[in-house]
């Protein structure tokens, strides 16, 4: 990890636009938990991999992460990330767009030159499904009738085409057969998958631990989270009528967070996604099974737990 | 072109977000001149190519075109592209910035199905000079001390750049010989260079032939471009606390642009501006002498004078 953030900082260098390195230094310096590179790097290890272009490859997919949280700023118009001020506030939308777009093309340069057109192709195919997936949770947003397979595309893009990516380029960078490929894929894709799902919990206060993250934000940028789904689908007509002033119209006001809570505790969507995400943590540890057991495997294994362990 | 323009159509659609095919679909049928994809399918055959993977080289030149348009408007505040309403206004900056996302996505991947880890590194490369261009852009901006060397640099990174890799990829995947492949860089550099010049001077009105571009954009964006860097250099003291007020500052008044005007024609900035741009387009004509003469070679060097013929 200490030569993955080295090269970071190497890369994220701009000779002629010092805003550049600012930017990203706001954001890559802010104590992420990098929890993405640390995929590629265990996923190349534990299939024997003694290169270095592991290195290259989990900063390639950190660098696809922050441009998109620089890119999802300026989309969500936030103004807290990580518990500081965001990039579009502290500078502006213009440089976070344009400083995100300088880090994809950094991380295609780094990607190229580990020289494998298998692991170029993967990475392409997973820009495209995290671009397809934030489009889609922009037309999915502010409409109650969005349902549970557009969310799980919506998640798939966001977090978990990444996440499966991540591990999956580690096996292939390692040379790894092919059932283990396919292993990596399948954990990765589980884990972020149930770590977007505990992300939309936490969002309204799903857990003990607090991540910084304020309760209600998804509520107030109306987003069709998985809570908000199976509180409709669980909920009477009085329910879905309030969900659509809330939601559809965004006619919100004093005390409607605390009715939103209320309904969702009552109608046990709470429970049931947080049941949805525990089962995905089990299926990513099951996906497992084929790779070499050791110390790398069980950390993947109890890094499965770690996800979910702030909503158990 | 056909066939260029086939797959553009066909590989903007995405089946889970059909904002994506919208937006693009308002710009990519605007009637652009698709001039970059044009030079990709010439250099390819002039070089002797008779495969296909040129069209798709020439439509991810294209679609990395209109991604960064899209973020150029939500960058620029623009309200009219083409002489149509942009796709911020139309839609929101969200889908600007996220359907941009999409498109550089979807570039990347036909990329990689060409297969040519060279071609990938070129264009890897010139989307980094993109992007880092387009922020030395934004803080050159409202800066009178910026010099000329800067605005180069800016001119290199975001129009200049993606011209030489359009060109250059051809050659590329028509396997010619090396210095060819160099003339069709140098070329494609010069081109766009002058194609960016010429720009910046209709900004200013610098032709008689109207592009639906309404003159002083750049002035209200309070860019400085080569034009005003000129300006500055050959002006008074008076002058340049005028451009100081009206760039520095952004304190623009009525009447403002005409001042401008006058000074600009009356330092000789605006004569200067379009010798500098016939110059590299005699560069680019110059720079096309080691490839095969021909009919290709001649719409090359006809191309050269057709950019800037708006300023002659």
């Amino acid at each position: 990890m200490d030569a993955v953030n080295g090269l970071i900082r190497t890369r994220m260098a701009s000779e002629h636009a010092p805003r550049i390195p600012e930017v990203t230094a706001h954001l890559v310096e802010a104590g992420g938990k990098r929890l993405r590179p640390l995929l590629t790097l265990a996923a190349a290890r534990l299939c024997g991999y003694d290169g270095q272009d592991h290195v290259k490859l989990a900063a390639t997919v950190e660098f696809i992460h922050t441009a998109t949280l620089l890119h999802d700023d300026v989309v969500d118009e936030s103004d807290q990330r990580r518990g500081r001020p965001t990039a579009n506030l502290l500078w502006d939308n213009q440089s976070s767009v344009l400083v995100g777009d300088y880090l994809f093309s950094r991380s295609f340069q780094l990607m190229v030159e580990c020289g494998s057109l298998r692991i170029l192709d993967i990475l392409a195919n997973a820009s495209a499904v995290i671009a397809e997936g934030e489009v889609l949770q922009l037309s999915a947003a502010q409409n109650t009738d969005t349902k549970q397979d557009t969310y799980m595309q919506v998640v798939r893009g966001k977090t978990a085409a990444l996440f499966a990516a991540a591990t999956e380029v580690g096996g292939v960078v390692a040379g790894a057969p092919e059932d283990q490929v396919k292993a990596l894929h399948d954990y990765g894709d589980a884990l972020g998958i149930a770590f977007q799902i505990v992300d939309d919990l936490l969002d309204y206060g799903g857990a003990t631990v607090s991540l910084g993250k304020n309760v209600g934000d998804d509520f107030r940028e109306r987003k069709m989270t998985l809570p908000v789904i199976l509180a409709i689908a669980a909920g009477s007509d009085q329910d879905r009528a309030f969900w659509k002033r809330v939601i559809d119209k965004g006619d919100q006001q004093d005390g409607d967070l605390d009715t939103a809570l209320t309904r969702l505790a009552e109608t046990g969507a709470l429970e049931k996604t947080r049941d949805i995400a525990l089962d995905w943590a089990d299926r990513a540890r099951a996906a497992l099974a084929p790779l070499p057991a050791g110390e790398l495997r069980d950390l993947l294994d109890r890094l499965a737990g770690f996800v979910v362990a702030r909503v158990r």
